[in-house]
């Protein structure tokens, strides 16, 4: 009897898996990466160091550093004695001030912009209100085209060559076709974002992504959470609607076809309220902001009049809150139970180290966090909680944004060749 | 504005991270283990293609084959011919026919065991009925410390070394303790397996490790499904309880602490039947094969009769089911609509390109299967239920055995240089 267990397809099942390079140019691409991708994750050191730790000989790290170093990636510094023997080495570091990335986050009332460059600094930021609902998909993708267009020129003016843009947006999205499917918190069915910003940017645009918001902000949150060595975690963010970002063993899961992370329409409360999805007692009729409005005040209290900004009125919860009122108050406890109800359910499926809350429920969090800790604690099939802690984000609203600006330069950590081939500069 | 996103601890999100080696010795190990995966996932292959496709040198890959032909784990074979020029390569393949890996899995009515040679060939097989439920944990234990040291004496006598035994069990387990902390199904709660397997089987042991069964399961239907190129799925098995398993993009789900895959307890029916849990309404008491028994058959119905072997009872409902009497249809349907709501939720939060069924599941596969994938087409959120398709298990009762034995040669896998430390042969 044979187990068929050497099967073409079967991926390694533990930590690294083989390197799949089929010819000496895609060798050498790939090397290439592996050289930035350490310098990346494990900071500034001498070539032979990188020898060792790649496993890849001293004289093909001396021609990949000098590769890198033309397409002004990488750097040599200051020399460094190693031990007390031998000649000093200068360590490499991440340089790439000429490149940059960017990610621009669409939401129901704002657009935000990031622009990281490859040592990781923030170069360019803007965020601007904007009415995503009320408007017409078109009217948005002009605005971000703007955005975007100005950014990347400005950015041009100082010298520094964008290399990708990923675009947030919320709901079900194509990464392959680059569509919006479905979002129902915008109202948008089969927007076509990539295709449309690549019509209004032109022939000079950079390459154009799109993800998933909260995939993204997961990201932004990993780099965060992992200084901490957290490698699972699951981002979860409180909007009109629940979104998700789950991050496994320090990658972020996007499932078969990219779709993973769709949270919000959970079935928990079945005959509940109805949900823009079109059933009842979504997970996210029992925690979005609809519901925290609908159990905070009576259907004539002012926090209800939408001709006021939403900011202002989470504002009034917020203070209502604070000075103890026992109706803001029952609300947020309800928050609370059903967002640990569907969190529980999360952490026996995933086992997640963290659980980062952003979006409203972080704005709420004091008062919702330990309420949501202990109700985890008691719901979650494993020994205290399978050591899952509950975190409030401190990206605010550049969370998604961030993710995206970091993605955008992956490319170039996976592929450091294909910069010359791009940059003007 | 610094985003500190080169913080040491940030592993790549993208697919190949970087070696990790800090010596010499670590990194041979390193490269001896690279070499056989290679080997195992992509075939045979003269030691010029394992050059190119590692990207280390030809004289170290020959050091390397040597080393792995010293330890028993590879061959070389035929000569063969690349192009129409140049010196005939002889293939490197897996050999390990003088080691193995075991799996043994303890469920509520049967102790089944398997051994796989390092070139996937079933090597020993065993399947033992046993009232889990009804006997003392101890008497469990004795009863797999014989099946195990049976075997291993065996296999010795045959000249073969067993390398490690994975044990597989239901409910959630401590992998780093060895101990299975609640397992309602056979009625454990925090039975130190590992420790007593040690005990009883004395120092002449392989390494024993835990791990849950559905987990070993999926892996084992894994090993089928990435023949068909399939890289994300879970399996969920149907027995008194639900358990699951979850592969994503070709890894293990663990989890932070390894508890991740605890499906059966998302609270989806409120206010609905207990759980052996101690809360009410918990998926496995509307999927679960108590739920087939009180749904298919009024309380007097033999099929209840807990005198009678569940196997029996099983199949006549199963005769039931075929020769068309409503009752058991009905049930049958329930049980699909059930299945298909936490299935279609599953498949929001991780995007599967299959679920794969097992246990009682399959076993009624083709009286559940349609409708739970017209139910899951309805329910997932992204087109088309994600591309998700449903399967159900061929493998019968030798999942989680299997899935043992396999993780239980990656020992050799990530470190082939301790197979000659530990072999006596």
């Amino acid at each position: 009897m044979k187990a068929d267990l050497r099967a073409a397809g079967v991926r390694d099942l533990g930590r690294q898996g083989p390197p799949r390079a089929s010819d000496r140019a895609s060798l050498r691409r790939s090397n290439l990466g592996l050289v930035l991708r350490l310098l990346r994750d494990a900071g500034p050191r001498p070539r032979t160091q990188i020898a060792d730790e790649t496993g890849l000989p001293k004289a093909t790290i001396t021609n990949l550093v000098a590769e890198l170093v033309e397409h002004g990636l990488v750097r040599e510094g200051e020399a460094e004695r190693h031990g007390s023997v031998g000649r000093p080495g200068r360590t490499v570091e991440i340089d790439g001030r000429t490149i940059c990335g960017i990610g621009v986050e669409i939401n129901v009332d704002y657009l935000s912009l990031i622009a990281f460059d490859l040592r990781s600094d923030v170069i360019a930021e803007r965020h601007t209100p904007l009415d995503a609902r009320g408007s017409e998909p078109d009217a948005v993708l002009d605005r971000m085209a703007e955005a975007i267009g100005e950014t990347c020129d400005a950015l041009r003016a100082r010298g520094v060559h964008p290399v990708a843009v990923t675009i947030a947006a919320p709901g079900v999205i194509g990464m392959d076709t680059g569509v919006v499917s479905y979002a129902s918190n915008i109202g948008w069915r089969d927007v076509a974002v990539v295709d449309g910003l690549r019509t209004r940017l032109g022939p000079k645009a950079p390459p154009l992504r799109l993800e998933n918001d909260a995939k993204l902000g997961a990201i932004a949150e990993y780099l965060v959470a992992a200084t901490s060595d957290i490698h699972d975690l699951i981002y979860v963010t409180g909007e009109t609607g629940v979104g998700g970002g789950i991050i496994s063993d320090g990658r972020l899961l996007r499932g078969s076809a990219g779709f993973a992370g769709e949270i919000g329409h959970m079935p928990l409360d079945p005959g509940g309220q109805p949900c823009a999805c079109g059933r009842q007692g979504c997970w996210e009729t029992m925690v979005g902001l609809a519901a925290l409005l609908r159990l905070a005040a009576a259907p004539d209290d002012p926090v209800h009049d939408t001709t006021v900004d939403l900011e202002h009125r989470l504002a009034e919860l917020r203070r209502r809150a604070d000075a103890g009122d026992p109706a803001t108050r029952a609300a947020l406890d309800r928050i609370a139970d059903g967002l640990a109800l569907g969190l529980a359910l999360l952490a026996d499926v995933l086992n997640p180290r963290a659980i980062v809350l952003g979006g409203y429920f972080a704005h709420f969090g004091d008062h919702l966090v330990d309420r949501v800790r202990g109700e985890l604690s008691a719901r979650v099939m494993a020994h205290e909680a399978g050591r899952c802690e509950v975190m409030l984000s401190t990206l605010g609203f550049s969370a998604a944004a961030r993710g995206g600006a970091y993605m955008a330069l992956d490319s170039v950590y996976q592929d450091p060749s294909g910069v010359s081939a791009v940059s003007g500069v």
